[in-house]
């Protein structure tokens, strides 16, 4: 009875191998991938610093510009000061909306963190450049979504683009290769449990 | 009519930062998170990766255990060289279950993978261990539900631990205080674009 599930299994798996080897062998084509990390959920920024992870490990050259968080002293900042100058990290938003409750000063913030976004975005020594809660940015309008997919559009062929946040627009979904939206199944939030350090922030 | 725009933007963060901060001080509960990536869309490797780099950067110590990618050279695993020994990285699976199309080779491998698993999280040195693509093990039976469930149930207090992986068992989920489905809405793979170094492995 095991050897019948023993070879269940593995005619399964072949055929299973078939069909992925069938799929790999119609993905020929080499390219810098536009990928976007929206959602509800958890795991928007930090998938995009696992392919920052795995990107460093390839010896990529990677920027990171995050939008709005720059008021929280995150755990991963203070990694990527240890890999530089591999990796380049700034910081240019103030934080949250809600907490600079500002709308002039969040404008002002998205423009500079935009600048910053385009020179990396331009300059071919990046192969990857993550455009953290850039979403947030279009979202309310702090930025001409236009001029931000002209941008995309117009990158180097290979370079590599990560841009998180919720509410992406669905232009940016449409120009992008690979789309996630992670979505929200269970929150400890709700449970009365803080957010903790070196996990949520 | 900008001021408008701003006096309006301006109400709307205050309430909003007024209904964070209450379910903030509701959240008062110190306690390591079970966290499960699930889904069929990326990001559920990538998020756990990200997590680590946070954790790194709060100085916290992390051991991850691979179930299934061992085939695979992949980049996270050159950097995760690098970051030893505070990170401490095991590679036990033999890549996925289409590869080796051996079941009982795959149950084995698992057997292995969980011994580490169950010494590091027993270890009290370690505040955090991902389990990564644990959730293929356990959906082809190749563990013990019942022995998984209690070795997480009984953790130590403050240990934080992530499981990954497609086709997470409803226990497990309800066990877990942060869920994340990661949805797939778009994959470069049905346009022809090959799997890209440095972000897909």
């Amino acid at each position: 009875m095991s050897d019948d599930l023993n070879e269940q299994h593995r005619q399964k798996m072949v055929r299973r191998k078939e069909a992925h080897d069938r799929k790999l062998a119609a993905a020929t084509q080499e390219k810098g991938l536009i990928i976007v990390n929206t959602g509800a959920g958890k795991g928007k920024t930090t998938a995009s610093l696992g392919i920052v992870f795995r990107a460093l490990g390839h010896g990529l050259k990677v920027g990171v510009v995050q939008f709005t968080k720059g008021a929280i002293a995150t755990g991963e900042a203070a990694l990527a000061k240890k890999l530089a100058p591999q990796l380049e990290w700034y910081v240019l938003g103030e934080g949250f909306t809600w907490e600079t409750q500002d709308r002039e000063r969040d404008v002002a913030n998205a423009h500079q963190a935009w600048q910053t976004a385009v020179r990396l975005l331009r300059d071919p020594i990046f192969d990857l450049v993550v455009l953290d809660e850039l979403n947030i940015a279009l979202r309310y309008d702090y930025l001409s979504l236009d001029e931000v997919l002209a941008e995309l559009k117009g990158k180097r062929e290979m370079l590599h683009i990560v841009v998180t946040g919720r509410n992406a627009k669905a232009e940016l979904v449409e120009l992008a290769d690979l789309v996630t939206d992670m979505t929200l199944v269970k929150h400890p939030f709700r449970s009365g449990i803080k957010p903790q350090r070196g996990i949520e922030f």
